[in-house]
């Protein structure tokens, strides 16, 4: 049996629920890349549990309580006795990282906050540890999804920021009280743990100009349209000749930038250097299993250490015939009946269509057409037979479909 | 003075010799990073040097000599004399992987592959570190830039594939001999990789079934446009209830799938799973500098282990007044020369205009215009005028844009 690996858990909300029952059902994958077993041996919440027993018996202190001045104590506490800390704490980093990181460094241990920022999109590791030496020029994104949501509604519908707001509260996009969404001091301190990262110089929340999108008018949305503009809440860290600026503002997009199709309730980041050109993450910023499952990470990673090696430990059977949706493309005579035949045969061959376009070619006509979901043998076999009929000009063409539509 | 941080490298091509080069570049930023100078102690080339040698004077060896069968070798014995290796060659892992690993294992030493894949994005960290202990379902995206680049162009132009390739030849995205990539071989490779690392099962090239894009037809392309769909070459490796898959073909994607925008010669990975939802990377996929950075990456982690913790080293002023472009909006008096007269403030106030819409409303106009690059402060100046003229209905509005057109 392989050693235990403690988890000292602070808080039970929302994360921390996702998180404790992600332990469990990931133990098994824990201790394959770990060589230890994961399980939360404390848990502290407002009515049940005391700090002085859980930390001596944990191997990290994962702190999921949020506020600054308890989560400020029991954090640096365990720093200083040597616990490695993994934390999802935001403002906790925005407002103290300084003392936390040189508490970590002067105990020698790990403080980890991937889910600080993008929740499960990895931007921390990357900037840390993909790209521990390059030179950034610039580090910005879309790193607050509940704006994001009621920006691209806005836009969509042409409906008010109030309406949207209220829609967004009844998804679950927006909080009760949005303040610090919409105004922006959430994306706020994000950027100034991105922008203390990327530049290697202590930003914190108070240097950072931040504003909102409370004044976002929808007659600004509809012109924008029409100069082919899309609206998205930036966090913008860039470095000058002169220093580094470290703002938040709504912002137009023109197409084709990468960030101008994240829609929804996502985050995206990007992160520009002469040596990496951009890099583009992003995903789903926030949510409960999602950010708990950034946290697994960094506790995998404080168990880990660096020295893993990949091992293929399972042995999955490789499957060759699966099912897709394809793009036909056929030559015909332009006869009567022959689109009628090709769709008796796909239909008898279990393969059904989704959308047909005929079209006429002096004596021959093109059937184009896409097919739904079927087994790839089914769809070939079918199309096999298509291919001997008489009316066919040429081999027909077939390419994959994802079927898959996304509404992000 | 620190420590000395010894890289071997094999090879001198285009990556070795921008690898070279961006080690020097960078040494104070490594050197902050892992508290070890780097320094090429060691070079191997067809001409130069010997393994015998360059082997223990190094702590880390860097292979990008490419090949299987003498860079097989080398990385073998590196990693069995203790010396942990940073690789860029798929073909080695995709081929040798599962001997690779083992003798990783067995030494107790790191085998780091970041640019073996999608060069500067970050996939092979992320999939093995942020989401060690993720389930994932599907690991797929767009691994070859050669034959994106060349499907985007014959889209957008409507050119056969032989000119775009050729076109693609003289522009550097394609090989003088393209066969490995536009027949989906190289791809192939590294979905291998991918597929062994997110299923830890061992897949090996020999078991990727491989489609290229050497066969798609202009028309089929026109087609698409019409059905709204675009066509990617995919990588694919998903996990079904009897086992996985892995499988480079082209596909078509409908609008709104996040590797639909992905044009030109860039890659893009996305990873799905229950508790991460969906994450996409996407970036620069090939290049010799871009490369040279992701294995730069691979180095430092290799030397810093995993327990680096920030520092804030650097103390770069924070600056706010910054340039930036300006979405206007102005409710006037629907008179003569109103546009006349903001025009000239803009203008005496060093702003200049890309473009104006203008618009009655009754007695009223507005006025919403983009104007170009200038410095904020001399931006709000001039409204700040603006705000004073008497045919002014409402205060002025304004949003910034990012100018920057994004053409991929």
């Amino acid at each position: 049996m392989s050693e235990k690996l403690r988890i000292g858990l602070l808080g039970r909300g929302t994360v921390g629920s996702a998180f404790d029952e992600l332990v469990a059902e990931r133990a098994d994958q824990v201790e394959a890349a770990t060589g230890r077993r994961p399980e939360v041996t404390g848990v502290l919440t407002r009515s049940q549990g005391d700090f002085g027993e859980i930390l001596p018996d944990a191997d990290v202190i994962v702190e999921l309580m949020g506020g600054t001045d308890t989560a400020r104590e029991h954090v640096l506490a365990a720093l200083k006795a040597g616990v490695p800390v993994v934390t999802a704490n935001k403002q906790l980093l925005a407002q103290h990282g300084a003392e936390l990181f040189a508490a970590a460094e002067e105990a020698g241990v790990q403080l980890r906050f991937e889910a600080a920022v993008a929740a499960v999109v990895p931007v921390i590791r990357v900037v840390q540890e993909s790209f521990g030496a390059v030179e950034f020029n610039k580090v910005f994104g879309i790193v607050n999804g509940t704006t994001n949501f009621i920006l691209s509604e806005m836009a969509a519908t042409g409906a008010s920021y109030g309406d949207v707001l209220k829609r967004a509260q009844e998804l679950g996009y927006a909080e009760a009280d949005p303040t610090e969404d919409v105004n922006g001091a959430d994306a706020a301190a994000k950027m100034a743990i991105l922008a203390r990262l990327a530049f290697h110089t202590p930003v914190t929340l108070d240097q950072v100009d931040f504003e909102g999108i409370e004044d976002i008018q929808p007659d600004d949305l509809a012109y924008a349209k029409e100069l082919g503009l899309s609206l998205k809440l930036l966090g913008v860290a860039e470095k000058f000749e002169q220093g580094i600026t470290v703002r938040v503002f709504p912002c137009f997009l023109y197409p084709g930038h990468p960030l101008a199709p994240i829609e929804g309730p996502f985050n995206a980041v990007m992160v520009e250097a002469p040596e990496i050109t951009e890099v583009t993450m992003s995903g789903p910023g926030a949510g409960g299993l999602q950010t708990a499952a950034a946290v697994l990470g960094d506790v995998v990673s404080v168990a880990a250490g660096n020295a893993r090696t990949h091992t293929a430990d399972r042995d999955l059977p490789i499957l060759t015939d699966v099912a897709s949706s394809f793009y036909l493309h056929l030559e015909v005579a332009d006869e009567p009946g022959v689109l009628a035949e090709v769709a008796k045969m796909l239909s008898d061959g279990g393969v059904s269509v989704k959308s047909v376009v005929q079209r006429g070619l002096g004596d021959d006509a093109r059937l184009v057409m896409v097919v739904h979901h079927c087994l790839e043998s089914e769809f070939k076999a079918a199309v096999a037979q298509i291919a001997e009929l008489d009316a066919l000009r040429s081999s027909p063409r077939f390419i994959r479909v994802i079927e898959e539509e996304f509404t992000a």
